[in-house]
């Protein structure tokens, strides 16, 4: 099938984008570089370097002869966007395109809008580019589980039914998130289910977990395909965090009480999870709802689980409460159902000490590069 | 107190201003004539003349005695909106500043970017001006019953209790609008409360039905304050339509089957409720939601309403089902509650043959002015 990756430069874009050209798919990846320059501009590089698309495209074909094509734009601009869908003519787009870091979104007034109004119009143009240029295409669209929140009732898979007053009727699940940028996939989901239901697009929604994880079989073709790695406060997620600060010989860093549940999922699996929606796409007309993740875990499980990996090479891992940066409840319910994916046929990958212990290690190597300043939180939102 | 209207020019905006002024308060109103730009490059010009805002306030205080601030300017500029925050120092903020024609918002790619860009950009620039620049201050915000859409369950005001799999919590009440213009305002509502749980601020969200009606004790001093009435298929409402179809000797137009249920309000309630929500503010921390309308019925039964009066003034009204325009059900449950602005002290003035019979001779000492071929629907978006 021919596939359209919006956000194709971003940690999970480009393995994904190679993850669907090594299965004999034709693949096109689209990106502004807005995450490498809000990276710059906040002293949020990736632990490794990483190579522009053209040049990953080159390496990854030199290494598996398989050809990944290279857009550079912003999708934003509704010509822009229109001018790919119709040149692509994809069978299904995969829309990552968006600022992704919760703490930038948080950070002021700018930062704020920013993210507000590059979600929004990408998925706004991707909506329009698909009615008015591919109809039949099958948008597959990167939601968050955080979108949620953490209510006190079990969460479902994107819908429930509500029993009110002797009645029924099946609603979008409701949503709470906790952060400007997780609320703006809040707007994206409410958006997207307006036009499905409108228009009858094709659409599934993947309320994924925090992912980890650094290798794939064709990342690890080759340096120059490694995953952006990133452990800062901005866009470093938790498990990167903690085991830099691991290799680098500092505390891990729990936010507040750490009873935090999260659930998260390896990046192999987050492949599986966009490659088994794809293929067995949604119908036209329906919004389909996945929770993608694999385990749930408390901030302090998980700082357990890096520090039991670090102790066994011999690292020494300390962990320490810092004041939580965020608004977020410490302890709370936590049981969302994750099923759908699993039915339609993933094999998960968990984090298991060997798991970890590979990731260290590989961290290890860029040891020297490791700038600790940039893992404590510089935004807060807590009062 | 000191309050400041946003969208002072609208068919609301400016009833609510005088109201205010009226009654001892400072006011100041904003617009940047968006609404009467789309209505001159769509023919969908208000029946009555309506002098500029500056005009009507020299109008006003020439009949009155009260003074009216008017500022023009784009509220999407965040820093026009600030400026107009900081200089004004209001106790409250009523944001009416909203792109407010459902059919526009579907007749095509661009007037649906407008509809989003315009309705989301001004309410985040007011969350932002309060943040920033007056953080005790109170915003009303008019939201639309449309946003629930048309639910099998009772529709609850703003928030429902789940009980599900043996727990409970409080959501906000799921929504599901059946326009991209009713969509933005779902939108407001998640930004709105994203930005209340996690800053504290005071917001009340006003889930009006459609409003009609041209007489308010302010507006009925002079013919030049008189409220914009629209009877077009763009920002006509469908009262307004059914009046104008009946002086002008042309069949009621209902869409479909008829069988739609919708809450309605007259304009002097909008501006009781609008007073009483200043009036007794929410706390800090509080999204307070009412649901804004006095008596339901369906669009036959409004189509028999003014029939009724028209035939009292001999106009020999006739009614006819015209293919349904817009995608929405023509028959389904509808049970609002709304008994929160009467526990404020709201004093309902219902829909009687008096107040119809009074809106029909107005429009008819303007019927040489009626244009027929901008009542039938212009933009279709049901298939």
């Amino acid at each position: 099938m021919r596939v359209l990756i919006l956000g194709g430069d971003g940690y999970l874009g480009w393995p994904t984008a190679m993850n669907f050209a090594a299965a004999g798919h034709e693949v096109t990846v689209v990106d502004n570089y807005l995450r490498r320059r809000i990276a710059e501009a906040t002293d949020s590089e990736a632990l490794m370097a990483t190579p522009s698309l053209s040049e990953r495209a080159k390496i990854y074909h030199a290494n598996s002869g398989h050809e990944i094509s290279v857009r550079i734009g912003d999708l934003c601009d509704p010509e822009f966007m229109f001018d790919v869908v119709r040149d692509t003519t994809p069978d299904t787009i995969v829309h990552y395109a968006e600022q992704p870091s919760a703490p930038y979104s948080m950070r002021g007034f700018r930062e704020a809008r920013e993210t507000l109004q590059n979600n929004l119009d990408v998925t706004f143009n991707c909506i329009w580019a698909v009615k008015e240029h591919a109809p039949d295409a099958h948008i597959i669209k990167l939601g968050t589980m955080g979108e949620y929140g953490t209510p006190d009732i079990d969460i479902e898979e994107g819908w429930i039914e509500i029993e009110h007053k002797g009645r029924k009727d099946t609603f979008l699940y409701p949503r709470a998130a906790g952060s400007l940028y997780h609320t703006t996939k809040v707007l994206d989901t409410d958006l997207l289910w307006f036009y499905v239901r409108t228009y009858g697009l094709r659409v599934t929604d993947l309320m994924q977990g925090p992912v980890y994880g650094i290798s794939t079989d064709e990342a690890d073709l080759d340096p120059g395909l490694c995953p952006n790695f990133h452990y800062d406060d901005i866009f470093g997620t938790v498990v990167n965090r903690f085991l830099v600060q691991a290799v680098a010989g500092v505390p891990l860093t729990v936010y507040g009480g750490g009873g935090q549940t999260r659930g998260y999922l390896n990046l192999r699996d987050t492949l599986q999870c966009v490659r088994l929606a794809a293929e067995k796409p949604a119908d036209t007309g329906e919004l389909r709802v996945f929770n993608q993740l694999t385990e749930t875990f408390t901030v302090n499980e998980l700082a357990e689980r890096v520090k039991g990996a670090g102790d066994k090479l011999g690292l020494n891992v300390e962990i320490r409460s810092i004041d939580n940066p965020r608004k977020e409840k410490e302890e709370h319910y936590y049981n969302p159902v994750y099923s759908g994916l699993t039915e339609l046929g993933l094999q998960p990958h968990y984090m298991t000490d060997e798991v970890l212990i590979e990731m260290l290690e590989r961290v290890r190597v860029q040891s020297h590069h490791i700038d600790t300043d940039r893992i404590m939180p510089r935004v807060r939102w807590n009062g």
